[in-house]
C-alpha cells in the first residue's frame, strides 16, 4: 500500500450493474490488494459484511438504488440518496478522486450533470471509450452512448473534448475524424454534413470523414459521432469480435480435435482475449464533467470492476480532466 | 455448362469498382467456368480482347463510365450510355436475369430507380447484406448504405422488404428487429422511437429494438436501420474482424514462431476467412426494385466478383424478387 494510492480514493457505486453488489465489492477488494483505496457506496447493512475488515475498502452509506429498468432521467433527478448520487458527491466534495458506476448509464450521465456540473462551454458530456486498432494503437470513440440525439455544434464540442483527452493520455496532436460512411466530404448524413464544415473551422487536427474500418486501421486517433451511432458501433464491434473468435475456435477445433486445439491455443487465446475484450478494458470515461467519472459495463464481473477502478485511478492521477478543463476554457468560443 | 445456367444470363458492369475492368472480367470468366453466363458491359474495344473467345462471356457495348468520385445522383441521371445504365437495361429488357455492379453505390441505386423502377408502395430501395451469426445462422442487415437519411415510414417498408427477402431465401417467419442501443422500448433515438410503434402495427414478426451484438447472437433474422447507420455498422464489423484476426495471428505467432504458427493454422485460418470475410460473400442485394441487382464491393477482386455473380444467379433463380413483389403488393397500405 503506497501513500500515493491512499491519497486517491475511488468512489464506487456498489449497487449499479447486473452483478451488483457482489461483483462490485469483489472488484473493489481486488483493486485494494493492488493498493487502490475504494469507497464502496450502498446500503451499509448490506455492504458491511461483504467488506468485513478489508483494508483500503470503506463503506459509505446510501439507502436507495436506481434500477436498470427505471426511467434514467427521472430517477437521476428524483432522489439524492441513491448510491449513484452519493458516489458522485464524494467526488464533488473532494472525498474521492474519481467515481465508478456500472449502473444505468443514462442515470449516471444525468446525475453527473446535476451533482458535478459540466465544464464551461460544454452542453452535453460524451462517453469516451478506447478501441484497439489493427496496428496496436488506440482509437478513442465518442460519444459511446451518453446522448442519442445531438446538434452539430455538440459534435464539435465532443471533438474538442476527445482531442484534449487524447492529449492528456499521451497522444501528440491527435487526428480527429468524423464518423461517416465514406471519406469524401460529400458522404455522411444530414447531421455529419452540417458538422464537418464546423469542425474544419476549429484549430483541431481534423482529417475529415472517417469510416469505422479506416479508423480501426489507423486513420485517426479520435472518432466523433453521436451517442446512438457510437453505442451501436461499439456493440457491433463487440458482436463481430465474438462471432470471429467463436468461428475461428470452431475451425481450429475441426482440424486439430477439440482437446489438442484448446491446449495449443490456450495461451495465445487468453492473451488475445485480454487485449481485444473491451469489457476487460475497464469501461469508458465521461468527458466534460467537473470530475472524473468512469462508466463501467452493466454486465461487469469483479475483474472488469477492478479494471474500471484502475482506469478511474489512472485518469485521476494523470490530471487529464484538469488539463482538459483548462484547454476547453481557453478555446475561442466558436460554438 | 447446364441448360439452366445458360438461360439465366447475368449482366455485369465491367467498369465499376477499384479493380475494373480487369478483376470484373476475370470474375465473369471464373463464373463462366462454373457454368454461369455473363454479359460484361463496357467499352467494347477494351473488353473484347480480355474476353477473347471465352464461352459464356459476351461483351455488351457501353461507351461511358461513372467514376467513383463523380456525384452519384447527377451521374446516374445524366447519361444513359454509361456501363451501369446499359447493365440495368439488360435486366429491364429481359436480356439478363440480374445485374451486378461494383461501382459507385449511390449511382447504382439511383440508376436502378430510373432504369428498373421500384415496386408499388416502395419509395426507397434498401441494400440488404448478410452477416454471419455466432451460431452459424444468417442475419440480414438493411439498409446497408443506399439512403443515408430516411423517414420512419421508410424503415417500415425496409422491414417488409427484409422479411420478404428472408422468407424468399428460406427463413420461416423471420423475426424483425429495429437496430437500437438497447432492447427496451424507451431506448433508441428520435428516429427509432418514431419507427417502433409503426413497426408494431404491422403483421410482421417484430421483436422490438435489438442491439447489433444481440442480433449477431441470434435475437432476430432481419435487422432494420437507415443507410448511414447500416453502412457504418457494416464497416465497424469489417474493421473489428480485421483487428481480431490480425491480433490473434500475432499472439499465436508470438507463442509458436511465425513459420510453425502459419503452418499450423493454415487450413483453419483459410476456411475461417472464407466464412467471416464479408467481401467474399459476394456483396449485397438491392431490394424493392423491379429486378435483381447485386451491389458488389468497390474493392472487389476477381474472386469477390465471381461470388457476386453467383449471388445474382442464385437470387434470380430463387424467384425471391418476384415473390417479394407479390407480398409487398398484398400488404395493407398502412404506410
Amino acid at each position: 500500500m503506497s501513500d500515493r494510492a491512499d491519497e486517491l480514493a475511488i468512489a464506487v457505486d456498489a449497487m449499479g450493474g447486473d452483478h451488483a453488489p457482489d461483483a462490485i465489492v469483489e472488484g473493489a477488494i481486488q483493486a485494494a490488494r493492488q493498493g487502490i483505496r475504494s469507497l464502496v457506496v450502498g446500503p451499509e447493512e448490506r455492504l458491511r459484511p461483504m467488506v468485513a475488515d478489508q483494508p483500503l475498502v470503506e463503506v459509505v452509506h446510501a439507502p436507495d438504488v436506481i434500477g436498470m429498468g427505471d426511467d434514467a432521467v427521472a430517477a437521476a433527478r428524483g432522489n439524492g440518496s441513491t448510491s449513484v448520487h452519493v458516489t458522485l458527491r464524494l467526488v464533488r466534495d473532494g472525498k474521492a478522486a474519481a467515481a465508478v458506476s456500472c449502473g444505468n448509464t443514462g442515470a449516471l450521465v444525468v446525475a453527473a450533470h446535476f451533482d458535478l456540473g459540466l465544464l464551461p462551454g460544454v452542453e452535453r458530456s460524451p462517453i469516451a471509450t478506447v478501441l484497439p486498432r489493427a496496428n496496436g494503437g488506440k482509437l478513442i470513440l465518442l460519444d459511446a452512448g451518453a446522448t442519442v440525439d445531438c446538434r452539430p455544434e455538440t459534435l464539435v464540442t465532443y471533438a474538442r473534448l476527445g482531442a484534449s483527452y487524447a492529449e492528456a493520455i499521451g497522444m501528440d496532436n491527435p487526428r480527429v475524424g468524423l464518423l461517416a460512411n465514406g471519406e469524401e466530404d460529400t458522404k455522411g448524413n444530414a447531421q455529419t454534413r452540417a458538422t464537418l464544415p464546423l469542425l474544419r473551422q476549429t484549430d483541431l487536427n481534423v482529417v475529415g470523414n472517417v469510416e469505422p474500418s479506416a479508423a480501426m486501421d489507423g486513420a485517426c486517433e479520435v472518432l466523433v459521432t453521436d451517442g446512438f451511432v457510437g453505442n451501436v458501433i461499439l456493440k457491433a464491434v463487440e458482436g463481430a469480435a465474438s462471432v470471429v473468435t467463436g468461428r475461428l475456435r470452431k475451425e481450429i477445433h475441426r482440424r486439430w480435435s477439440a482437446r489438442f486445439g484448446a491446449w495449443m491455443l490456450g495461451g495465445a487465446m487468453r492473451r488475445f482475449r485480454q487485449r481485444v475484450d473491451w469489457d476487460a478494458h475497464g469501461g469508458a470515461v465521461l468527458l466534460g464533467t467537473q470530475g472524473v467519472v468512469v462508466v463501467g459495463h452493466g454486465r461487469a464481473n469483479a475483474s472488469a470492476v477492478r479494471s474500471s477502478i484502475h482506469l478511474a485511478h489512472r485518469t485521476a492521477r494523470s490530471g487529464s480532466m484538469a488539463s482538459m478543463a483548462a484547454q476547453i476554457s481557453q478555446t475561442p468560443d466558436d460554438r
